[in-house]
């Protein structure tokens, strides 16, 4: 906890930084002037970027819609995250970089995510997220209606430990279009979020995040395995034996070590479906 | 209602106008004549209809079996479908066009489908709506024999509100060949349907309607869709919440919004597949 | 039952017809002389039976393991089925010709399938049948070990009325390896099928019959399409309502009609993945 | 249980003898050397442990995870296995060759499996066996976490019998990391293993052994097919009828006669699949 309010302290001085930096002549008029660039983005991160968005549909973690964004590597106070698209469809062009207002820095006529604010809220509530991925997976929405609470069954699934919080929109919008589509939601998402690593969102789906893109990419995958997997142990009938807490956290410095594995087959596999690869 | 009641008396009006416009030298023999043409249908039109029974396939909402029609963009009083196809096949030359009575305008010895009756009559009912797909995909069958009611589970299936009902041919037919095979069957289901946007056919499959054709191939996807997250959620053995009417209601604006984004990347994997594309 | 009485009487005499055209030299020494071939077949026919073995592995109802027969279209006392190696391999030049015996006409070097008797047996009780699939099928095998029935629950299963049958080996052999693989037990089995379209053998598979190849093929897919749709509808609780009996007799037609719209798809998509097509 | 005992001291004699032909020169100082080869293995033998590794991501048993293991044909002190790479990626110049502890004998960089242990203790203590899977696959893994243990539903899942036993890391190392990461744990695991053709691992996953490479690559697979057929057909709610522990012992020379048909068939489409094949 004290690396993170640190990291807290470093997030908050940089979004000063930031604000300082801000040109001389950014315009007070309505609607507010778009916000400055965090800087150029390295073509390895944000190829990475465009991989994980098709990744992610190979994998059946998100379909037509859902999306993964990235922190900006060089701002805690910018990040990175495909146009309002199919994920399947995203090309490099189609990223766009915000603000952690969710601001788009240069749409350019490029539409964004109504629901951006999950990103944007999330990377000013935890320093230490550097990915984020919205998923409308089957095997998790299931625990997101449920009153069975979604837990680690496998060790693939460590770091669904020590919880999964399930985000109830109704507790902060009343009866609504069960999108998070305003700050205000992003900032309740993320308070219900906490320090885990993955949040069910009640009747829609899932936030995962992680401290990089393939590892965000791995647990939104490996969430939906472990639902499935526990579902199916569920009906077996008999009682069902899940990690224990201090399992998962040995078990995380393993998935450290081993996640890579994943996502080289991926990456690759993603590759050589892309045109003019 | 009002606005239905409008568009119905509208129907009314073109409908006896079509009959006005009938050509003098109609046969007045038996056989009836072949009706009148609602004329030339645009290409891009023509295009979706065939890419919507190749997409319905690729997503498993359709196999060998199942249709999809639009009705006629210019004469409300005419319906376009395939011939009796498998839909993965059809390409624009397949395509008919038929009266609300589902007799076809120039059949040049294409066989139609044996229950095209639940087209033409709902349209007759429903002038709100523009296209009908006819599935037996798996999800929805197992509601369809089940004292269980199909509900919405998540935010893409909120059309499924304020309910799914369930048409019992043997209520019409008695004991039967389960086809809606003839126009009275073809009123009755529409009957059943009434203003919901999808009724299941029991033991049968299911018929989703639509103000517009991409629209109605989403929700027959997210029926099939919501239909299993619910069946997964239903197994877990605790309570299931489902979404509130209210909710429901205020979610269709956003599927208004944002399904065109679905739609685009099933069309360009059809696309994609199709011979000389 | 008179028509298959006639029909019965019929193949008896075509069999004494039959035995009365062997060769003059027919040798009488051990082993057996191979049996006369029923005549060449049709090339139309031969790929029919090769496709149908590849279709079977597409829609997943057969895998490694698994056969398709058909009876020799000339003689009602020959059958055709390829040598003991993967359907999805099938080639022309691997069909064999049986007698009702299972004994090959002209093995030529190519091993036969253990239980080729399911075939051999069935085709000497059932007149009526002309082509047989015996499936490992994932649908229908828990149906086999279980109490609860097979029932149909959608039009396309009404062939399942008036009911499965499962076979239960133990009855005939004791304590055994399971297969079929001599002429007693496929008496036995041809027995328990009785006049079904479909029996289970418990725990193993199912064996699925017809008037024609396109129907066998129809019928081995549907069974286990409905098997799923089955344990899907009784897994939400509630009662489930099957089809009846009257129902499925009249269903038979519907299917009977349209059962080659699914034949040509399948077709279609297995000529395209043969080498050479 | 003689001829076991017979093949351990030829084990054991060839381990000594093996022993024996160590170089002369081979170092004493710390690090141990590197263990000397068990000397060439010819193409075809390697070709198969590279297609193993992709027949077994094919049919969905393992994914970037998992590995497979074969015996050194000339050695029975030394096994060979891939690099810690995706198994879908693994070509012949990934495979390494380890003695009885788990040291590769030439490592020339390439990293090994954490894991690896597993199939060296497998080996010292099972001399009959020739080839290891471990998997993660979908339908095992709830079997490993529920009280309801995996039996034979299906003459496939013969080799299940007598029993399945689970693994239970927590009695070897308490709360761990879930991995069978040294020569200890993989003691352990052996000895779970017992005289068993599969054993499941609490958590985790499956370890399946075999005579032959395609024997194990049959076992993993059915393993994971059988579980599936357990799940459904215990969905059911009736009483299941399993295979007898008699059927099973004799369905064993069944699958011994029938499995290289599965396995021309699985290597074939992965012999398709690689580049430059």
């Amino acid at each position: 906890m004290k690396v993170l309010n640190l990291a807290k302290q470093a997030l908050l001085a940089a979004s000063l930084c930031s604000a300082a930096l801000q040109p001389a002549n950014a315009q007070t008029t309505t609607p507010a002037p778009a916000p400055a660039s965090g800087g150029p983005v390295d073509a390895a991160s944000m190829q990475d970027l465009v991989l994980a968005n098709r990744v992610l549909t190979d994998l059946n973690v998100i379909d037509g819609f859902g999306h993964v964004s990235m922190r900006h590597p060089a701002n805690p106070n910018r990040y990175l995250m495909g146009r309002s698209v199919a994920p399947a469809l995203v090309v490099a062009d189609d990223i766009l970089e915000y603000d952690l207002d969710s601001n788009p820095v240069d749409a350019r006529g490029r539409a964004s995510f109504l629901e951006r604010f999950i990103h944007g809220e999330i990377y000013r509530a935890r320093p230490d997220v550097m990915a984020i991925v919205h998923t409308h997976s089957p095997g998790v929405i299931p625990f997101s209606v449920s009153s069975v609470p979604l837990r680690p069954v496998f060790h693939l699934g460590a770091f669904l430990s020590p919880g999964v919080p399930v985000f109830e929109i109704r507790d902060s919008a009343g009866q609504s279009n069960m999108l998070v589509s305003n700050p205000a939601l992003g900032k309740a998402l993320a308070t219900t979020l906490g320090e885990s690593n993955v949040a069910l969102m009640r009747g829609h789906g899932s936030v995962v995040v992680a401290a990089t893109l393939p590892m965000a990419v791995f647990r939104a995958h490996y969430s939906n395995v472990n639902a499935q997997l526990q579902t199916q142990a569920m009906s077996l009938g008999g009682p069902v034996t899940y990690m224990e807490p201090e399992e998962s956290k040995k078990t995380l410095g393993v998935i450290d070590q081993i996640h890579g594995r994943a996502w080289d087959l991926w990456k690759r596999a993603a590759l050589e479906k892309m045109p003019g690869k």
